[in-house]
This record gives C-alpha cells, structure tokens and sequence, in this order.
C-alpha cells in the first residue's frame, strides 16, 4: 500500500443558474490540492496549510479536509492516522466551493490510499458532512461535481440521488471574481422561503431545459434556458454591479450568466477559449467601474473528477 | 387543392406529475377525428358533432376546433369558409385534453388543405388560444403534444418556447378514467399561489430528473423523477380513492403514476403492453372499490402528432 498521495480536486459551480441547490459544474482550473499520508497512530490531523493567509482552522474538527476523512474513515471502522497538508490554489469565500474542493481532494485521497473500497459516487455523503460544518448545511452542488467531474444533477436529498449529466459539446466557463465579501448567513437571509406558484412553473421550466440543451448539446436550448427567475434577482443585490458585469458577459456572446454558488464570483458559459477569454476582458471592465478588483478563470467544464497527481 | 381531408388528433397526458403546466405527452389512441371541408363561402363552422352527447356547442366562438381555424385564418389572412365535423372519439372533461385534441385535429387539418403553409410547431399559439376559450387559460401541455405528438417540454410561455423530447426507449401509458365530475375551477382553486422554497427544490430536482431520464432512455431514473410534491397534494383530494389507485398502480409495476392534467384521470407509465394492461387491471380494482364507474386506456406514447385518415 503507498502510505502518501497527492490529489488535486476542483474548483466548483453550483446552482449554475436556474438549479438552486440542484445544480452543480466542475472546472479543471483552479482547485485545492491535499498530500495526504497514512500513519499507524490513529486520528486525523491537518500538519500544514498554504495558500489561505491564514483563514483555515488547523483544527480537524473545523477543516473540511479533515472531515470528511474522519466521517469516511468511521464509516469503513478503520483506526489509520491521517496526516493533511492542505494546499490552497483557490480563493476562499468565493463561490467557487472552496470547502467542498479541499473536502473532495481528501477523501479522495485516502479512498485512494485504501485501494478504493468506494466509488467517488459514495464519497458524496463524507463530503457532504463536511459542508455541513463549513456553511451550516450538507450541500450536495458543490461536493458532487467536485467528486464526480462534469456537471451533476442532485435529484433528491432524501434520499440523495446524484444524476451525471454527459454534454457532447464542449462548454467553457468564464469565472469572474469581485474581491469583496459575503457572509453566508446574509447570502441565505437574503432569500424568501416561498416562491409564488409562477416563478415555480418558470423555474422547472428552465432548469428542464438546461438539462435537455446539455445531454442534447444544443447551444441555444442552453443559453434560452440559463434563466433564474428565483434567487438571481434576491442575491445579485449582494454583488454590486452585478447587472452590468451579466450584461458585459451576454454582449460578448456569453450563452447565459448569472451568480456562482452564492457568490460573489459569476460565471458565464460559451463555447470556445477564445470567446471565453474575451468575456471575461469585458466582464473585468465592468466590475472596474465600480472599483472592485477582480481576478478571472477560464476553464472548460471538466470531463473527471479529483486528479492523483 | 383537396376540399375535404379527415385528421385525428391524439388525446394527451398534461403535467406528467412533476411538470406542472410544462410537459405533456401524446398517446397513439383515443383521440378525435374531425372532417374539414374548405368552402369559398367565408366563415367557420361546425356542421354537426358526434359523440359528445351533446355537450358541446355548435357555436364556432365557443368550440375549440373552430376557434382554432378563425385564428389560424385570420393570422394567415384567408378569407374561404371551413365546416368542420366534429367526430369525439375520446371522454371530455376527462383530463385528457379533449378540447386540445379537437382543436389541434381542425387547425392541423385546415393547414394541410392549405398545403401546409405553416408547421405543426407553428400551429400551436391557434390551439392555445382555442384552449382559453374552453378552459379560461392558453396552456399548451395539451395541444403542444397533441400537434407534435411525443414528449414536449414546453420551457417558456412568453415567448412560447416548446422542446420535444425524444425517447429512446418505448414507454406505455395506462389512463385510469374514473367517471367522475371535476370542474376545472375547483381544480384551479385547490391550488396554492405559492410553493415554499423547499418544495421549489424538489420539484426541480424531479422535472430535471424526469427530462434526464426520458432523453437517456433510463427507466429507473423515469421512475424515481416521477414524484409531484406540489400539485398532487392538493388535486389528489378532488378524486376519491385517488391514493389506493396509485398505490395500486405502483404495485402493478408501474414506473410511476400522477393525475392527468387536473384529473379525475389517472396515468400510469410502464415498459410493455402486458405490463400497462395489468397496471389498468389493478387500478380498476381500486376504483371500484369506491363504487367509481371507470374505464382504461391502453397506449405507447406517441412517436407523431396528428394523422391524416
């Protein structure tokens, strides 16, 4: 058995849209990476962290990398150690499910490490405990797509039921990042526990088309339906500028745009490197005018989950 | 140009449980006929009705196969005459789309003596507009499907926007017709205005599900889609026995099973005609147990809208 793996897992968009808690993508670009080694002394611990200015907790009951890996390995009954360096090539707070990559890359790791007693399919649940203590909920959006690759659509959470959802074109992502902060708590605060029955008859309107323009690769059914009628509208006051960076986006031939996860980063969809690039040029320009610095990613949706590396 | 010509048009199966006002799909049998004869006398008119048991009026403003033609004619500026037999081959007020299917069965026919100036996608705002006349809203989940038979999905009500979904697999229909009376006011009224967010979740989880599970061919995942948290709930309570027949159904090995449009029918979906058949066995065991009169319809979902006899 190697005892010491490397792993890298990625960086995540989840609602993508119309898919409020149902939808998530993964990017091959940015993500965590973790060098996880396996020790005779029982317990798990984070030894190292780089990259997070010193944000994360080192205390393995308060780092998702580390949970995970304690949930799988009660679950398998295995008293192992498990020693973490957490490595950090992602911004925190960003929407782009920075808990959930470092989640994923762990217990990827040591299911690795074991010689794969689990699909990544089944590692969902550990990660899922994982958010749980990141941002108060077992979010499924980003800890899917983190683990599985691709974009995935989380059916039901009770119980939980995880639809891969294969496109036969290729789809990029334009990630925009306002370097400014969101809290959580007003993230969900912002947000009204009752929709009225015709946003309901909108939403599965497009989220059902966002599924069939995917499997069927069909760039206009995408574009018509990357529509959010629901939560757009609440949280995109959170962001300021947001209208003005989506409509930079769709004038630069963004095929949809809206918030990434609950922000503040946006993504936007297109069809090429090229295109992709250029939107976020003009995205940048647009979120420059309300003097927000910003960093962008471009990456196509990726085709696999977690990398060993 | 032909001056007469016979059309049917299939009745059709809207909501399919999760897809409240977006799906609907065709079935190959019952449906109507009508026989339409072009006349250079202007004006549209219904010259008899059979099987209604005279129900329905001969009022062309108030007979959906003719409020359909006087919007397609006024639309294409055609000033001949049309009369229209109208031969019902299928229950009305069965939640089974009889007014759409008399209306798709007339404007489909008036445009194929037209020499089809327009297609059958093109046909359907006629249909809706005939389907406000009978029921008091332009909802397309009926005539959508009944024009170009199948699965539709339709996305977006302004704009129209209607996809077909196509299946690879072959998929059969038991409708339960208990012989009940249900006004679609009540069935209107019954609903809430709002949904909570949590419902929202879940309803878009199984409508993504069902439009995934449909376009991959996997029945399991048909199956597991076909769950409706929002409206069956409530209309489930204007038909009596409505949860025994269900559960009847499901116990018969049906994949899933929800109200038809807003009822009394029951739909069941199944993998093979023996299979379909006894589902409607059981279900009728179910009904009458509450002294209900019923009849069954056996069916594959259709592969083609209307046909010309």
């Amino acid at each position: 058995m190697t005892h010491e793996i490397k792993v890298f897992a990625p960086a995540t968009v989840a609602n993508v849209g119309c898919g409020f808690d149902i939808f998530g993508l993964a990017l091959e670009t940015p993500g965590d990476e973790v060098i996880v080694r396996m020790t005779s002394t029982p317990g798990v611990k984070i030894t190292s962290i780089v990259g997070d200015n010193g944000k994360l907790s080192l205390d393995p009951e308060k780092n998702t990398a580390a949970v995970s890996v304690i949930n799988l390995l009660s679950f398998l009954n295995i008293k192992l150690g498990v020693e973490i360096q957490l490595i950090k090539k992602m911004p925190l707070g960003s929407g782009l499910g920075s808990s959930a990559a470092s989640a994923a890359a762990s217990v990827y790791a040591v299911n690795a490490l074991l010689n794969h007693p689990l699909s990544p399919k089944d590692l969902i649940p550990f990660a899922m405990e994982a958010e749980r203590v990141a941002c108060g909920a077992a979010h499924a959006d980003n800890v899917a797509p983190a683990l599985l690759g691709g974009f995935v659509l989380i059916r039901s959470y009770d119980p939980l039921d995880v639809v891969q959802i294969s496109i036969p074109i290729q789809i990029y992502v334009t990630i925009l990042h306002p370097k400014i902060e969101i809290h959580t708590a007003d993230a969900r605060e912002i947000l009204k526990p009752e929709v009225s029955l015709r946003q309901m008859i909108q939403q599965t309107g497009n989220a059902s088309g966002l599924i069939a323009g995917l499997l069927q690769g069909n760039a206009e059914l995408i574009s018509r339906s990357l529509t959010d009628v629901v939560i757009e509208p609440l949280r995109s006051r959170l962001i300021p500028g947001f209208f003005e960076m989506k409509q930079a986006a769709l004038n630069a031939g963004a095929l949809g745009c809206s918030i990434s996860g609950s922000g503040p980063s946006l993504f936007a969809l297109s069809l090429s490197t090229s295109q992709a690039q250029h939107i976020g040029q003009e995205m940048v320009k647009a979120c420059r005018l309300h003097n927000t610095e910003c960093d962008v990613y471009i990456s196509p949706i990726s085709r696999e989950g977690p990398k060993i590396l």
